[in-house]
């Protein structure tokens, strides 16, 4: 049987049936954006609370607005389920997995390995299987490739095709989601990359064909390399520039009036997310088969573990200068998002400080409008209101995310002191430490 | 006397007579730039050679038009002098000499220096002085100011006003020039602050200040930084791609369709230029005295040595796949200029390949069609001609500068083997090899 032809005929009409694997923070407006665009899709993640929530129509992504999300729920084109069997009911598997380090900064692959197994026991001869993960080159055709053929006892690139296409989303981006960030593509054969062009082309107005799915998962290291490493200068910098007496924000506003050749990258506490921190590491894992030392993202991994512990002593010394010390004293912390306007503290290094502050014997509490509540390593905290009162009765308010919506007039005229880790405060004032 | 009331009196009629120290490629495009807005120029250099040349109408620097310096000569607006005495006659001295690297890395302050004991033998009291050269932070203010204090027997900010003011120029740039270019304008005081703002004004767009010399120092340091790391992140990548078999080229394009947070460089065959190689490395030693270590700049030095060497072993290994060897091989390499389209060979890369090329037995020629002749460590070379005979006399062909008027079809056409380290022949073919 000529798998190719069924499903290119399908694809022709609108047939297809889209499985997306994983509804997180990329799966989720991928499958609403194929809904949208008229297809029939099945999301499938292990998560039996997401799962409920979505078939009633209850979103819990921000950049998905929730009446797009009532809308194709309602008009049946997007279910969800947990139940993997009904795999077999796809044409095209898009995989939206996490693909995270483990303790020891190597990449785990287990989600990655554990959704090739599901796929191939349930999954149809004549599927086109997409991974969206980022992961170190080789990855599609070396790790998921023989586990898909083994358990499926089908053969890629004749019963099944395989690609791979990063996702670029970038939460909290105004401007560019994932129907209009173009999308780079590359699949095993000639023939899975015409395939998943027609199929993704239906939910993404652009897409960037690559002849590789090695080359399609360098280029997603190399953009969120190329992030760390500048977020990593301008941190040192940054450092440098603190010994020195030399404001770094204003360094960065001069240099970015230079109309060509250069792109602004500000410090921050760390670096946080579930890409930038990451990413590169997974580059790193795999250059050491090739007996190649990556000292470029070495040296960024080195200064951003420094940065939490650098901003501790900041706010040690801030204290110290009004004879004051950790232990014992109030501190509120503004903002654990890892980035301005989300709702997501993974990998936050805001975590990491307070952590440490309380670990000092600071009395720590936090307000963040999108974070209700967290756990560090040791302890959970519920976000307080921010309101006179608990800005007043706090010795020292740290500003470690710079949400949009925080009232920087209220907080500076309510405070006793500031240290301000993200230059919100813009003016200059006695009660007010910078980074 | 107030010195700054007469100074204001001269500037708000164009009557302030502009000196230039240095008449290299940011000095004399510089110096035009004020003639051309009408004021009375002298460009001073120790070079007679330049300075005849100049004083004949004869342009030396391929970003500035002929037509356009033989009319601000012809109209007396611009004279160049040997002749340092005439510092004098100056109400405003522009610093332009350079600031090199020694062999240990170290800079080379003594241009900077010498600039200005001799600007503060000479100079009258009411002079503006702003350096341009590229230096480490702290430099205008500690370095420079007591050296012309000293000298002078004047005192800064009283007798003289002291700036910084970074050339931001980009040899080969058919876009921005020096007038259109922001420029970064630092200073000592308030008032020499405003004096430089009105002077600069007239011969540049837009002037962005900023709150002291050492922020303004910094700005440049950080631009120049920002594009070492870059270059040197992706010839690390490029190197590892070459191990995994992928295509860095390829990579590149498609990670460019990203549309947001990425900017995209190239891998090369090192870093050359008077910038670029060189800037990072003032700031690693103004670190040392803050007791600071640059990791990341430290890591993109380290992989820049090691380029030329790479593209060394990359010839050997395209040779020895065709059963040759460099030694008693006729190579020609095109392009020796540290970037295209421009007559500059300082610290290019291509000099270094040339001549551990040259030292392991290859009988070595090059063409550049913007540089006549060089010299490597040890030996001197003349741009051969660019025929059917140069070509198909070479057993190799090494592309180390993607000149844009290089004929490319011409050059794979006529040649035996090429290895394309600038990736110009698009084309794939075996007897093309690629980094």
């Amino acid at each position: 049987m000529n798998y190719a032809l069924i499903l290119q005929d399908k694809i022709s009409q609108n047939l297809e049936v889209i499985g997306i694997i994983g509804l997180g923070y990329v799966g989720l407006p991928l499958a609403v954006g194929f809904a949208k665009a008229g297809l029939q899709v099945i999301g499938f993640d292990k998560s039996t609370d997401k799962v409920n929530k979505i078939n009633q129509g209850d979103n819990y992504i921000k950049d998905i607005r929730d009446a797009v999300l009532r809308e194709v729920v309602d008009s049946i084109k997007l279910t969800a389920t947990a139940d993997f069997t009904r795999i077999k009911e796809c044409d095209a598997l898009l995989i939206c997995v996490p693909t995270p380090l483990d303790k020891f900064r190597k990449p785990e692959m287990s989600y990655i390995e554990s959704a090739c197994k599901t796929i191939g026991q349930h999954m149809k001869a004549g599927t086109f299987i997409s991974l969206e993960s980022t992961t170190y080159p080789t990855t599609t055709e070396e790790l998921m490739l023989p586990i898909i053929e083994k358990t499926s006892g089908l053969k890629s690139e004749v019963d099944f095709w395989l690609a791979y296409s990063p996702e670029r989303v970038d939460p909290g981006n105004v401007t560019f989601h994932t129907k209009n960030t173009p999308k780079v593509l590359g699949a095993i054969s000639k023939e899975g990359l015409e395939i998943g062009e027609k199929i993704y082309s239906k939910a993404i107005d652009k897409l960037h064909l690559v002849s590789s799915t090695k080359v399609a998962e360098m280029v997603k290291i190399l953009e969120n390399t190329y992030r760390l490493v500048n977020i990593s200068l301008i941190n040192e910098l940054a450092l440098l520039s603190g010994k020195m007496g030399i404001d770094i924000w204003e360094v960065i506003e001069a240099a970015k009036t230079k109309p060509f050749g250069f792109q602004a990258f500000y410090p921050g506490i760390g670096i946080g997310g579930h890409c930038i921190p990451l990413d590169p590491f997974y580059l790193e894992h795999i250059a050491k088969k090739y007996d190649f030392d990556l000292s470029m993202i070495h040296a960024a991994g080195h200064i951003n573990m420094r940065m939490p512990n650098y901003m501790t002593n900041k706010i040690t010394s801030a204290l110290n200068s009004h004879k004051k010390s950790i232990m014992g004293s109030k501190i509120l912390f503004l903002g654990v998002a890892y980035k301005p306007n989300i709702d997501d503290e993974r990998e936050s290094p805001a975590l990491k400080i307070m952590g440490e502050v309380a670990k000092k014997g600071g009395v720590v509490t936090y307000h963040d409008p999108y974070i209700p509540g967290i756990k560090t390593e040791n302890r959970t905290f519920q976000s307080v209101i921010l309101n006179k009162e608990a800005l007043n009765e706090a010795d020292y308010i740290v500003i470690t995310t710079n949400h949009e919506n925080f009232d920087i007039d209220f907080i500076t005229g309510n405070s006793k002191l500031i240290v301000d880790l993200r230059n919100v405060t813009k003016e200059k004032s006695e009660k007010i430490y910078k980074l």
